[in-house]
């Protein structure tokens, strides 16, 4: 990878000027989520600076996308009423120019799932982020021609990432060891997290919600590299206090409170791979 | 502020003999409550000695309110068929004189979440807890009319507070920096706490849960005094032993589960404002 | 209690070895489980070496059944659709020769309550697990005939236990302060855990969850025995890290990941009852 010519919106420090605008903006995120990541969500976007908020019914998600400053829709623990309310929340915030992400958690496990994702990733959004097989089903099942769900190897995930990105308009991260981010022609890669991190719940989930406050603050594909270097750092910082993942989330979001442009630097690094 | 015509059962001694009661009795709480808030709320009432309970379906809510000792209702995350257990559940509560907490979480935010907190605060609550804006919405909303949803000082909110007692029959408990509790007439302020506490989310619901708990073993206004004195020692407490957000909850379980009458009177203050 | 004539399959030996098959298998455990269980839930699943994902709908139930190695099913958080996602999973499980768990939160508090649990307990769960009072509720609403909900003695839920075992061809454990299975003939106790336990919610609901991922890798009677006495000692293990209930779900979390024969042997132990 070559970080030569990384324009600086896309450098470490543009992420620490970002997650400043959002500690300064404190921006309102609408989080329609799962029910096992609510909690670690919340509490991760306090940390960084946001103010969440967990609406899902049909009577009021439009009336509160109009007042929030970005959404995340994550389909997670899905039903019928649930995917209603994502339906609408995702189609107000597409018609009122408001960055909504959307991550497909579970992508290719089931039909139903997959159709849902689908679905809601024609509905405009700037950001889709997932692990490698969620990625690589959703570009299948969106028209991306990528449709393997079976093998998740890494670079199959970014073919299906750039291709993901072009059928959807949407800037789409994969995250894993090595997290990517295209807009289908420019291709960044982020380091940071640590190994721990999928040995505790919904922290992928949590991540999408801090992709959505950095779209309130700043353009999609220059907040998805933003929010997956401070969430790198931040996870690489608490794993190294941890003795096991019990305390990983609470370290987490401390880490995110307390992370400063020193640190971040030291344990997140960005690179620009396409354009070389 | 005066402290010195406060009545004993007001005193920071009659909020530890509170304390003590619900570690005696153990009462049964059942809780409607939202999402993000379920599981820290179960685990700070088991902290303060009580036994939690989570149940909503229309088809049980009203047997369960028959062996509760105390309902708490909280609407942070609406939808039709929770609203109509938190109908039937209050309204049962009322009939056989249980007391029931009212938590109108984002009051004011859509019209859809004002009018269900406005429609169940006509349903006997014994306690109304919120913030302040959402204490002025609901006040405006419940025709008190201080119905000013936009600025949320402590006076505003102090004011409708007492409008809402009024007009609602409950005793209010406005938190915040100070938190206040008035019954329209009376009105008590509580010091505790420390400026963490919102950057870890569901603290405020799970507060409610906790009046709810004093509310089984004390009349409303002690109980509210109480629970609020208690839960601010203990957040004093616990925000002291944190270097961030992310351990906050875990450390006021901990904080509640062994708070002596020694830390609350060192930790919190009750002052009588009115009458002087 | 002897412990003499106990198979090797049932001693703590065999307890560390069906925990080495969970992680090396890492088995896929569907939950449909209640909303304060869910995290904790995921998390001890995840720390014990097994896949959690959380999947209620009608829609994608009996799907996901197929993909998965075991399910378990907790009725906290009951309703209706719910309750309709728990029967067709429940019965795909027992159609395809999955195992899947019972945990009949609250049986005997409501009547829908103890419907409910007794209309899913004759699907042909492979181990019911619950606490004394619900075991007795449940074996005498199954037909097991000891249905006294009120008095809950170790020794009435074991002869309850047996019933139920009898009643509905299923291994059941009864937790509390010793834990018992039977499968209606042999009895076996595992000591372990810690009194603070029961201070902290949903590890029950979490320790059904963890029977679940054993059930994947080891025969019923075998696998809730070589579940409770690692979840015991990894209880026990944690809970002489902590000074209170507050972050004994993350200890335990961590207690779990690290757990090696040498801990387990030291922290629990498994007598064999009956055929004494």
């Amino acid at each position: 990878m070559s970080n030569q010519t990384i324009p600086s919106s896309l450098s470490i420090e543009g992420a620490a000027e970002a997650l400043a605008a959002v500690r300064d903006g404190r921006p309102l995120v609408h989080n329609i989520t799962n029910y096992v990541a609510m909690t670690v969500s919340a509490n991760v976007l306090l940390a960084v600076g946001a103010s969440p908020a967990m609406i899902h019914a049909v009577e009021e998600v439009e009336d509160f996308v109009a007042i929030a400053s970005a959404l995340v829709v994550n389909i997670g623990t899905l039903s019928e009423p649930w995917v209603e309310g994502m339906r609408r929340a995702s189609r107000q915030a597409a018609a009122l120019g408001k960055p909504w992400v959307l991550d497909p958690v579970g992508c290719g496990a089931t039909p139903y799932r997959t159709g849902v994702a689908a679905e809601l990733s024609k509905n405009g959004p700037a950001i889709i982020r997932g692990n490698a097989s969620e990625i690589i089903s959703l570009s299948g099942a969106a028209g991306g021609g990528k449709g393997v769900d079976s093998t998740a190897s890494s670079d199959a995930a970014v073919e299906a990432a750039r291709a993901l990105a072009r059928a959807s308009g949407a800037v789409v991260a994969v995250t894993g060891a090595i997290d990517y981010v295209t807009d289908g022609e420019r291709l960044v890669a982020i380091e940071g997290g640590d190994a721990l991190m999928p040995a505790s719940t919904a922290l992928g989930c949590a991540l999408s919600a801090t992709v959505a406050a950095f779209a309130a603050v700043r353009p999609p594909f220059e907040a998805a590299v933003a929010a997956l270097a401070v969430y790198g750092a931040a996870g690489a910082e608490a794993a190294a206090r941890v003795k096991g993942p019990g305390h990983l989330p609470a370290e987490l979001c401390d880490a995110l409170y307390a992370l400063d442009a020193a640190t971040l630097a030291r344990r997140a690094a960005i690179s620009l791979v396409e354009p070389a």
